[in-house]
């Protein structure tokens, strides 16, 4: 009990340290999508390296394809069990700016909560274990206990270098397990791990027409909208309540166990507070599916973006040039996204009229995964969330996805534990997001409880 | 013949003069529909104040309920016939203005156009019927025609504080006719009187679902997303082939009469040329109609502009908080732009589902007209027509709105004589806008003659 008394005392002694270094990396816009974002993406990745060496690990940045990883290394014994902890230093698009009540790089503390684009996805979960690390070392918690780490820049567009960089790396990276926190507890006071993640599967269809905009009275009617093609076609792909109409797009969709349903409908969870944390007017989905059900293991068409023609203030009389449509389709198990972007492009193009041209962008894609929950982390995961939050975790599974959780599995063979350590109403991908210290802090204490128990039991 | 001699005269020594007048407009960047541009609109207003008082009208600038018009009067005759001049020194607005080739507010000339926003529609085609009084006046033509001049700032959104205006001022716009250049020739060598315009009517449909942007992998399927719903409603308002689906839309539409569509028939016309004008894969519209009649004679249901989540590079897999479709209808006699507002706004709200909020915002509407070609100041019209282009004008409809030649005919009972003097590939309201400077200084020669047409058949 002594180490983890001393652990307890230190990660105490260092919450306002660990706070102000999160604050620092959240002040680097390292937005992944946005390509003349390179530097600051390096400055973020130099800055993971300097807080692992700092954190008692051997670090350095290394390259891929695209933009590098930080992987940080700490080999005690050859024989003891092996951690892969990953989490990526990279952030969504703060887009539409007006909506955020701040600067989204400018961190401020409100009501608890640490508001600024990345604080919950993902710096500020992945910084939380990295803390917890330090922790477990200066304690003396897990001897035995080998601790590899792997932050990447590329979550947000799909990790495209990622896999690669993994395939060719499989020495360097072999774990017994990957320990991920870029998922949410089921809500305060209810800590998870996510046993499933959906699938995605992500696309824009451009339609051109006429050579430039062009007046709708001296045109109109004579000439091919393709704003107005644009909804039709998208319209097409969906059916009432949140079915999907692409034709085969259901063939391996797999229903819910039994089980899984009766769990779910145990869990601590209110439609009405979900309907209350949406602000939306109703609620909305799949008939015969509860909320839960429709997040977790159901699949959508979801668009993400509509861009056509005039977008200020008034009325513009023209016809478009061109319109876009981004979209995404989450996806469930055992759909796979190169069938289901096969199909969809298929459908696509079938609708597509001859008086406009088409171009269909692909963007990323993952697959949906279920991991085992009969592994001994996972089950030192249990006991040390149970320890970091003062109580058990539930077993959940999450609408996101985690691409790399899916390469982990097929080019290490290695199950992940996603540790949730934010909120479902952090605002991911959203404006003014936020994470909550006091989940920061048990992040930090789970992360050291982790490491000790996985040595108790080992 | 001196006098016609003299005008001749007069305006090529002026041609560079009026053309660098022209410039100078144009540079004002008086886009009505933008609130920030008070300032230009009132530049552009005293511009055209002073113009007019150079050309030897009396002029000064009146104030509206919205921006002001400027008035200038000539009067020579008590019992001489009057014509009333009207055109619009306001502009569309230029987004996207990345698809110009140069700042649409510094003119330049290329390939013998004059290239900026504003230079066909409208500030260029009622410029050069200023310019063609002020020649007239000089030269000693038409001494008993009275002549009225009315400029206004509004056009492009509709002319809301006009209609009331000239309703409170009635007296001072009596006048035999009313002359606008705001339309086009139907093609190169071929000027063209106009004699129907359609109407048309604009809305915004505005979905909001969720409080703020959302995760799509933690909420997708759970929560409606307006954007999905906007193109499912906006779809849902269209048929194939350009028809509309808004029960009700056709209740009043006349058919054309045979002798318009065999008159149309007639016309120099090329379906391929036009196909080649516009730039598209291939035309489109109502089957049995011919292009010209499509854009010409048929009600169409456009989408002017789309909005909604991510609008920049990659992908973001968001839930959008908020969709918006701008889009207008074109409408043709004899339908009534209030009954359609109001079949439409049922219809949407009839398609609202109740996880979304859904607001109408009304934009402008005006009616389709049809003008008597059968008048005095007509048949002179296409006499000067013939004298300035050197060309027998074509008789043609136009798909565009001049929302005012209602009003001069339902305020005033004036019909109007819409003389085009631009070309249907100008560009008006996209981007790189042109206008010919040798149509220009034909409009100029037009307008003489045409001051001395109707006094010599007075």
């Amino acid at each position: 009990m002594t180490a983890w008394k001393n652990a307890t005392d230190l990660a105490t002694a260092r919450a306002n340290a660990f706070q102000e270094a999160l604050v620092e990396l959240l002040k680097i816009p390292s937005v992944s999508s946005d390509s003349t974002r390179k530097a600051e993406l390096e400055a973020a990745a130099k800055w993971v390296r300097d807080f692992a060496e700092d954190s008692g690990l051997q670090a350095e940045i290394l390259p891929t394809d695209g933009l590098p990883v930080v992987y940080g290394e700490r080999r005690v014994s050859d024989d003891g069990p092996t951690l892969l902890i990953y989490g990526h230093y990279d952030v969504q698009p703060v887009e539409p700016l007006s909506e955020w009540s701040r600067d989204p790089f400018d961190p401020v503390v409100r009501d608890g909560n640490l508001i600024a684009r990345g604080s919950t996805d993902d710096k500020g979960q992945f910084l939380a274990l990295l803390c917890g690390l330090q922790v477990a070392f200066e304690s003396g918690l897990g001897p035995k206990v080998n601790i590899k780490v792997l932050i990447e820049g590329e979550e947000e567009v799909g990790s495209p270098s990622l896999v690669p960089f993994i395939r060719a790396n499989k020495e360097r990276f072999a774990a017994d397990a990957v320990i991920i926190s870029d998922s949410s507890q089921l809500g305060p006071g209810a800590p998870a791990i996510t046993y499933g993640l959906r699938g995605i599967l992500c696309m824009e269809l451009i339609l051109r027409g006429a050579k430039q905009d062009l007046h709708s009275g001296s045109y109109g009617g004579a000439v091919a909208n393709p704003a107005n093609v644009l909804t039709r076609i998208i319209s097409a792909c969906q059916k009432p309540f949140g079915k999907i109409a692409i034709p085969g797009f259901y063939d391996h969709v797999r229903e819910l166990e039994a089980h899984e349903r009766e769990a779910f409908r145990e869990l601590p969870f209110s439609e009405e507070e979900f309907l209350n944390e949406v602000g939306a007017p109703a609620l909305w989905g799949e008939e015969g599916f509860s909320s839960l059900e429709r997040k977790w293991a159901r699949p959508t068409f979801d668009v993400n973006g509509l861009t056509s023609g005039h977008q200020g203030e008034g009325s513009k009389t023209v016809l478009p040039r061109e319109a876009r449509a981004k979209f995404s389709m989450r996806l469930v198990p055992d759909q796979d996204p190169e069938e289901i972007r096969r199909i969809t492009e298929e459908f696509l193009l079938s609708l597509v009229p001859k008086s406009v041209e088409a171009e269909i962008i692909p963007e990323h894609g993952a697959s949906p995964v279920l991991v085992s929950t009969d592994t001994d982390v996972f089950r030192a995961a249990e006991r040390a969330i149970e320890t970091g939050f003062g109580k058990r975790p539930v077993l959940v599974r999450e609408g996101g996805s985690i691409p790399v959780v899916n390469t982990f599995k097929e080019e290490l063979g290695i199950d992940s534990v996603l540790i949730g350590l934010g909120l479902p109403d952090d605002g991911a991908h959203g404006p003014n997001e936020k994470f909550s210290l006091a989940d920061f802090q048990r992040g930090v204490l789970t992360m050291a409880a982790l490491v000790d128990e996985v040595s108790k039991h080992s």
